[in-house]
């Protein structure tokens, strides 16, 4: 530490923003803002690119606090620097309808480019922030004229350090040579439960060296060293930049500096006093010197650099005008004018080939249908491209193309998906990525970020019950469905055909406010014939298949694979219809005339057939109906003989509507 | 490679079988098999103590298949070692209710000491068994006699060493000094993808050595180095050895060895003949020649072994009679005689204190009770100790005391779910573990794990709601207890008091069969007043908590902190009884008589109330129902405000009644 505490004035005014508005809330965490208030002055201060008068600057410099907790850190940096952010934003910390709730919430207060606070998360969005950048670089960019062109940031803390999302973000972040991502870790010694040597002790410099990274150790208050590292960042393009910064945790704090007592609590009021003293900070709480916001204020520079951005890009779209048009339409997040049309006619092609496949396959059909009409779609897998089937013709993994279209994540289902967040986040892409359904678990998280955030993000999952047979029930789905329908945000489709298929990637692919959960068979399942009004119907997310012969006693309700099991009785029964649900989500959307016409409120008869766990469906048939599906974990053995032993057949439909009818 | 592949007959007799089986089941992995042939050789014929005619042997080295799809490899070993697996069972290789499952699974051949499959829990699983013996050796063995030692193998690839647990696992196995952990990485540079130089480049070795590992590096084929380094592992006490394999995948396939098509497919009947003339094999397929049998057979050294170790136990048991009785009640798994009797005295204790407080501080003061009644708990906390309330006075950490029984794991939890199932998989102890309901989502697939394997591992999961206020949406958990009510196996609580807090902690505890998840409150909760009837019911998930006032007319059914809001809105009713459900998974086990009893079938006026996804309630409330809940995120604010701005009130509960009773 070069300079004495109360000289520090303008890295203070973080710290006492921080400590006052923890103390105001009454809960919050005050320790990282403090610990990290002199790296975060050198980075936002010295390097950050970026223009508090326009947030959505597309070729800014993005920033993500990985360690979310130290959300004041954050709001005090956006505060000062100039952003939408007043002081009485501050003083509502934590407050319900406050643009500054405890974690760092994407849509509340400007410049918050992700939610933060699920640890390690932050990192792997970071990695896709740097992931999207070089791609959409390599993509844009002339030799002449770069158009896209920033830096990521990330601050991280142990606890994200501990977290293995970050090892498989970093490990990926290394493999791919992402050199513009910059991570300063609060090397601070401490986490909620006290001095971490007792349980993290790993080399950081070694496991990152490991990861292809380039790691420099610095003093976190030695703003020197911090430039020095920083420029030496900037420098390598071919790697990644670990800066680890050793810190003291809710550094100003007399008492509590370097212990767990300032992590996540307020420091009280006498503490606050000292800390006060300590800082040779004179004002009260929530006021900041003129000379002091002056300091941070980075409108002008930001609105300068935007400014000549803004000549970069007139000049590339002076001489490139289909790739400027272009570059701004994906970065609007709009689909091409003409794919609306495109996609209803592939539709059309599909229902006319009539396939009998698996919907996994329906999916790569489709993927190779609309793939080349979106230049925007980043692919990719967790090391199961030839199960998923994400794969297409055109696809090319950026490992080996940077401006390429496909990512080959490894077996990293939680790194992918939270890396798919960021991409989805930076703008300028739509990615989708896969793994069997089961193993969305390990992404679970990420998943619901993704919900959270409202990015259009696309999760396919194949493999989708024990219809993918003899690898067991580790791999067999039973309760996941039901857990991605209950994600507010998600749509969640498990279709039961190729057109259901079909529909479910275009929904998915124009849904701008939200992910998708694409839920595909493994084994093959029968092609449904429907009129061209109920093929118009899919998108309601439930709909008739097949009418009642005679008058209406009892409704089939199924989706996916079962759907044909349904069909199957329904040639058995009379007065029986069958409804196919491949997004509840979107049925209950519909209005009340739509739902009733599908499901008649008089009709009490329902049995409903998934092999999937039984108890979403009480929703649909109520406490007088059925449900047949999963109650236990599947086994292991060819598909056919597990729907045998579950009793999931269209025998058990008819014997079930039989019973309720009777 | 020091020996022509068809002088390995010893080794060649695991790739035939693996090959064959695959072959005859038409889906598995043969390549994993077949590249780490060599390496089982050395360690399951010159390390592994075992006794195949005593799979359950307390002493037992533990073998851990961590990339578990490799399971023909195991199922070889078992069977050529002398387990109860014949070749009958293995050419059922991937049948219904044959021993021999896709994916090894516990409970179905003698010898499988944990399920695998997905990918890097395997290793975690390893180091919890390494964990449980390290503290039982301390807690048990004397300066004279050692009662409890034992090694932990494990085999695992690339994807585990991909999957971010094995980072959380690996760090902590490290720090904790883990010597009796022997690791063996099949690196055969290929994952389903193909070569994995494009997507996992990591330098494994300087990885581990950031761990605090010892590593050493080997040619996977070469039997002397794998010797020489087990040997070296064994000497190695105070760190856990990865030994990295340089391995050939599907090694004696001529034309597919070393490529990915091995990994996930059957070889073909044509190449299988090829590699049978490459491995010098001449026998026909599941046919063993009996030099080779009797070569693997490991029964008479496994039984001198036994005896050996028996002979130990009872020189112990007559020096020290009170500790071997104590051993083997915990090995079996047996509470102390005088645990029942000792819990429902707390439990009528803390009925008699009647204290508003949080179910975190209840569930504190319940293992403070409990714990020191049962020395085979092995608490802990991902970095949470002080929120989940999980230390007790007579916590000690193992990371300070060998001998503890409190395990500080870091922010690692998925890590600490996987150790955990290892850790009750070994026999001694009753884990607890403990992180913020929300990030159970992060361990979501090993507490599925703990359920599917049926283990003892109580997950206790604090801040379970909106209710805990300004910690906001990344932190309120939503449709997790609904996800968690859908795992098969699992008992899910949400207590309301203390009483029922104390309750659920008897049950977990008790339940020998699979495990509990243990979900309370941060904020303060009333004290309900119950009769000694009230009170046995509780046990059995739902009873009637507040009996109606004349003819009954409408149910209300609530959990957790939403009961007191259904005791202040009985307050205002008529004709309405509540129902308190702290476990629906109990409550519908029951009897018909009894849950008719509770929730009489002909009252279809029911109001169920949860502060959590609404869509779990239907199950109980019908078509002709309402819950209040929630279908949204929640936000940052405190909690009663919050509650308010989700009308998850007693005057919303009021309402609903009224309206469906109108």
């Amino acid at each position: 530490m070069t300079t004495p505490l109360n000289e520090r004035r303008i890295a203070n005014a973080i710290r006492v923003l921080a400590m006052d508005a923890v103390q105001k809330a009454n809960s919050g965490h005050p320790g990282a803002p403090m610990g990290m208030a002199d790296i975060a002055d050198v980075v936002w201060r010295e390097f950050l690119n970026h223009n508090p008068t326009n947030p959505q600057w597309a070729n800014r410099d993005r920033f993500v606090l990985s360690n979310g907790h130290g959300s004041m850190l954050q709001y005090a940096l956006l505060h000062l620097t100039g952003y939408d952010l007043s002081i009485e934003d501050l003083k509502s910390f934590r407050q319900l309808h406050s643009k500054t709730p405890g974690h760092p919430e994407l849509g509340y207060a400007p410049g918050i480019e992700t939610t933060t606070g699920p640890l390690g998360q932050g990192i792997a969005n970071a990695v896709g922030f740097a992931l999207a950048e070089k791609t959409l670089a390599a993509q844009f960019n002339k030799e002449d004229i770069k158009v896209v062109d920033h830096f990521t940031y990330c601050f991280l803390g142990d606890g994200c350090l501990m977290e293995g999302v970050s090892h498989e973000a970093c490990s990926l972040a290394g493999t791919l040579g992402l050199g513009k991502l910059i991570a300063y870790y609060d090397d601070n010694g401490i986490s909620i439960d006290g001095e971490v040597e007792g349980w993290f002790s790993d080399d950081t410099e070694q496991r990152f060296l490991a990861y292809g990274w380039q790691v420099i150790k610095v003093d976190g208050h030695d703003s020197d060293a911090l430039r020095a590292a920083t420029v030496e960042a900037q420098a390598e393009t071919a790697k990644p930049t670990l800066v680890i910064c050793k810190t003291i945790i809710g550094l100003g704090s007399p008492n509590k500096q370097g212990k767990e007592d300032c992590h996540g609590a307020p420091l009280g009021n006498d503490e606050i006093a000292l800390t006060r003293e300590a800082l040779g900070w004179t004002e009260g709480p929530f006021e900041i010197p003129a000379d002091v916001y002056a300091a941070w204020d980075a409108k002008a520079k930001g609105t300068a650099s935007e400014a000549a951005w803004n000549e970069t890009f007139a000049a590339y779209a002076a001489k490139y005008p289909a790739e400027a048009a272009e570059l701004k339409r994906r970065l609007n997040g709009d689909l091409p004018a003409e794919f609306l049309a495109q996609a209803d006619a592939y539709i059309a092609e599909v229902n006319a080939k009539a396939e009998t496949i698996a919907t996994r396959k329906a999916s790569q059909n489709a993927i190779q249908a609309f793939a080349p009409l979106l230049p925007e779609i980043l692919g990719g897998s967790a090391d199961l491209a030839g199960s998923n089937l994400t794969l297409w013709k055109g696809a090319e993994g950026v490992e080996t193309n940077p401006a390429g279209n496909y990512v080959h994540y490894g077996v990293r289902e939680f790194g992918m998906t939270a890396i798919a967040n960021g991409v989805a986040l930076h703008g300028g892409f739509i990615p989708y990525v896969a793994t069997f359904l089961m193993f969305m678990e390990y992404a679970r998280n990420a998943v619901r970020m993704s919900a959270l955030m409202k990015q259009r993000v696309i999760h396919v999952y194949t493999h989708d019950s024990i219809g993918l047979g003899e690898d067991g029930p580790t791999h067999q789905p039973v309760e996941q469905i039901a857990s991605l329908r209950g994600t507010p945000n998600l749509n969640t489709w498990r279709p039961c055909d190729t057109v259901e298929a079909s529909i479910s990637w275009k929904s998915a692919l124009t849904r701008s406010e939200g992910p998708t959960a694409l839920i595909f068979s493994r084994q093959n399942l029968p092609f449904q014939t429907r009129t061209a009004d109920q093929i118009a119907d899919v998108a309601k997310g439930g709909y008739v298949l097949a009418k009642e012969k005679g008058e209406l006693k009892a409704i089939i309700i199924a989706t996916g694979s079962e759907v044909s099991l349904a069909m199957d009785a329904y040639a058995q029964l009379d007065g029986v219809r069958v409804v196919s649900m491949p997004c509840a989500e979107e049925f209950v959307k519909q209005d009340a005339a739509y739902r009733e016409a599908v499901l008649p409120s008089a009709i009490r008869a329902r049995v409903a057939v998934e092999a999937a766990h039984v108890d979403y469906w009480w929703k649909f048939v109520g406490l007088d109906g059925k449900v047949i599906g999963m109650t236990t974990y599947g086994e292991s053995a060819p598909a056919k003989d597990l729907y045998q032993y579950f009793g999931i057949t269209a025998d058990a439909v008819v014997a079930a509507v039989k019973e309720i009818t009777a």
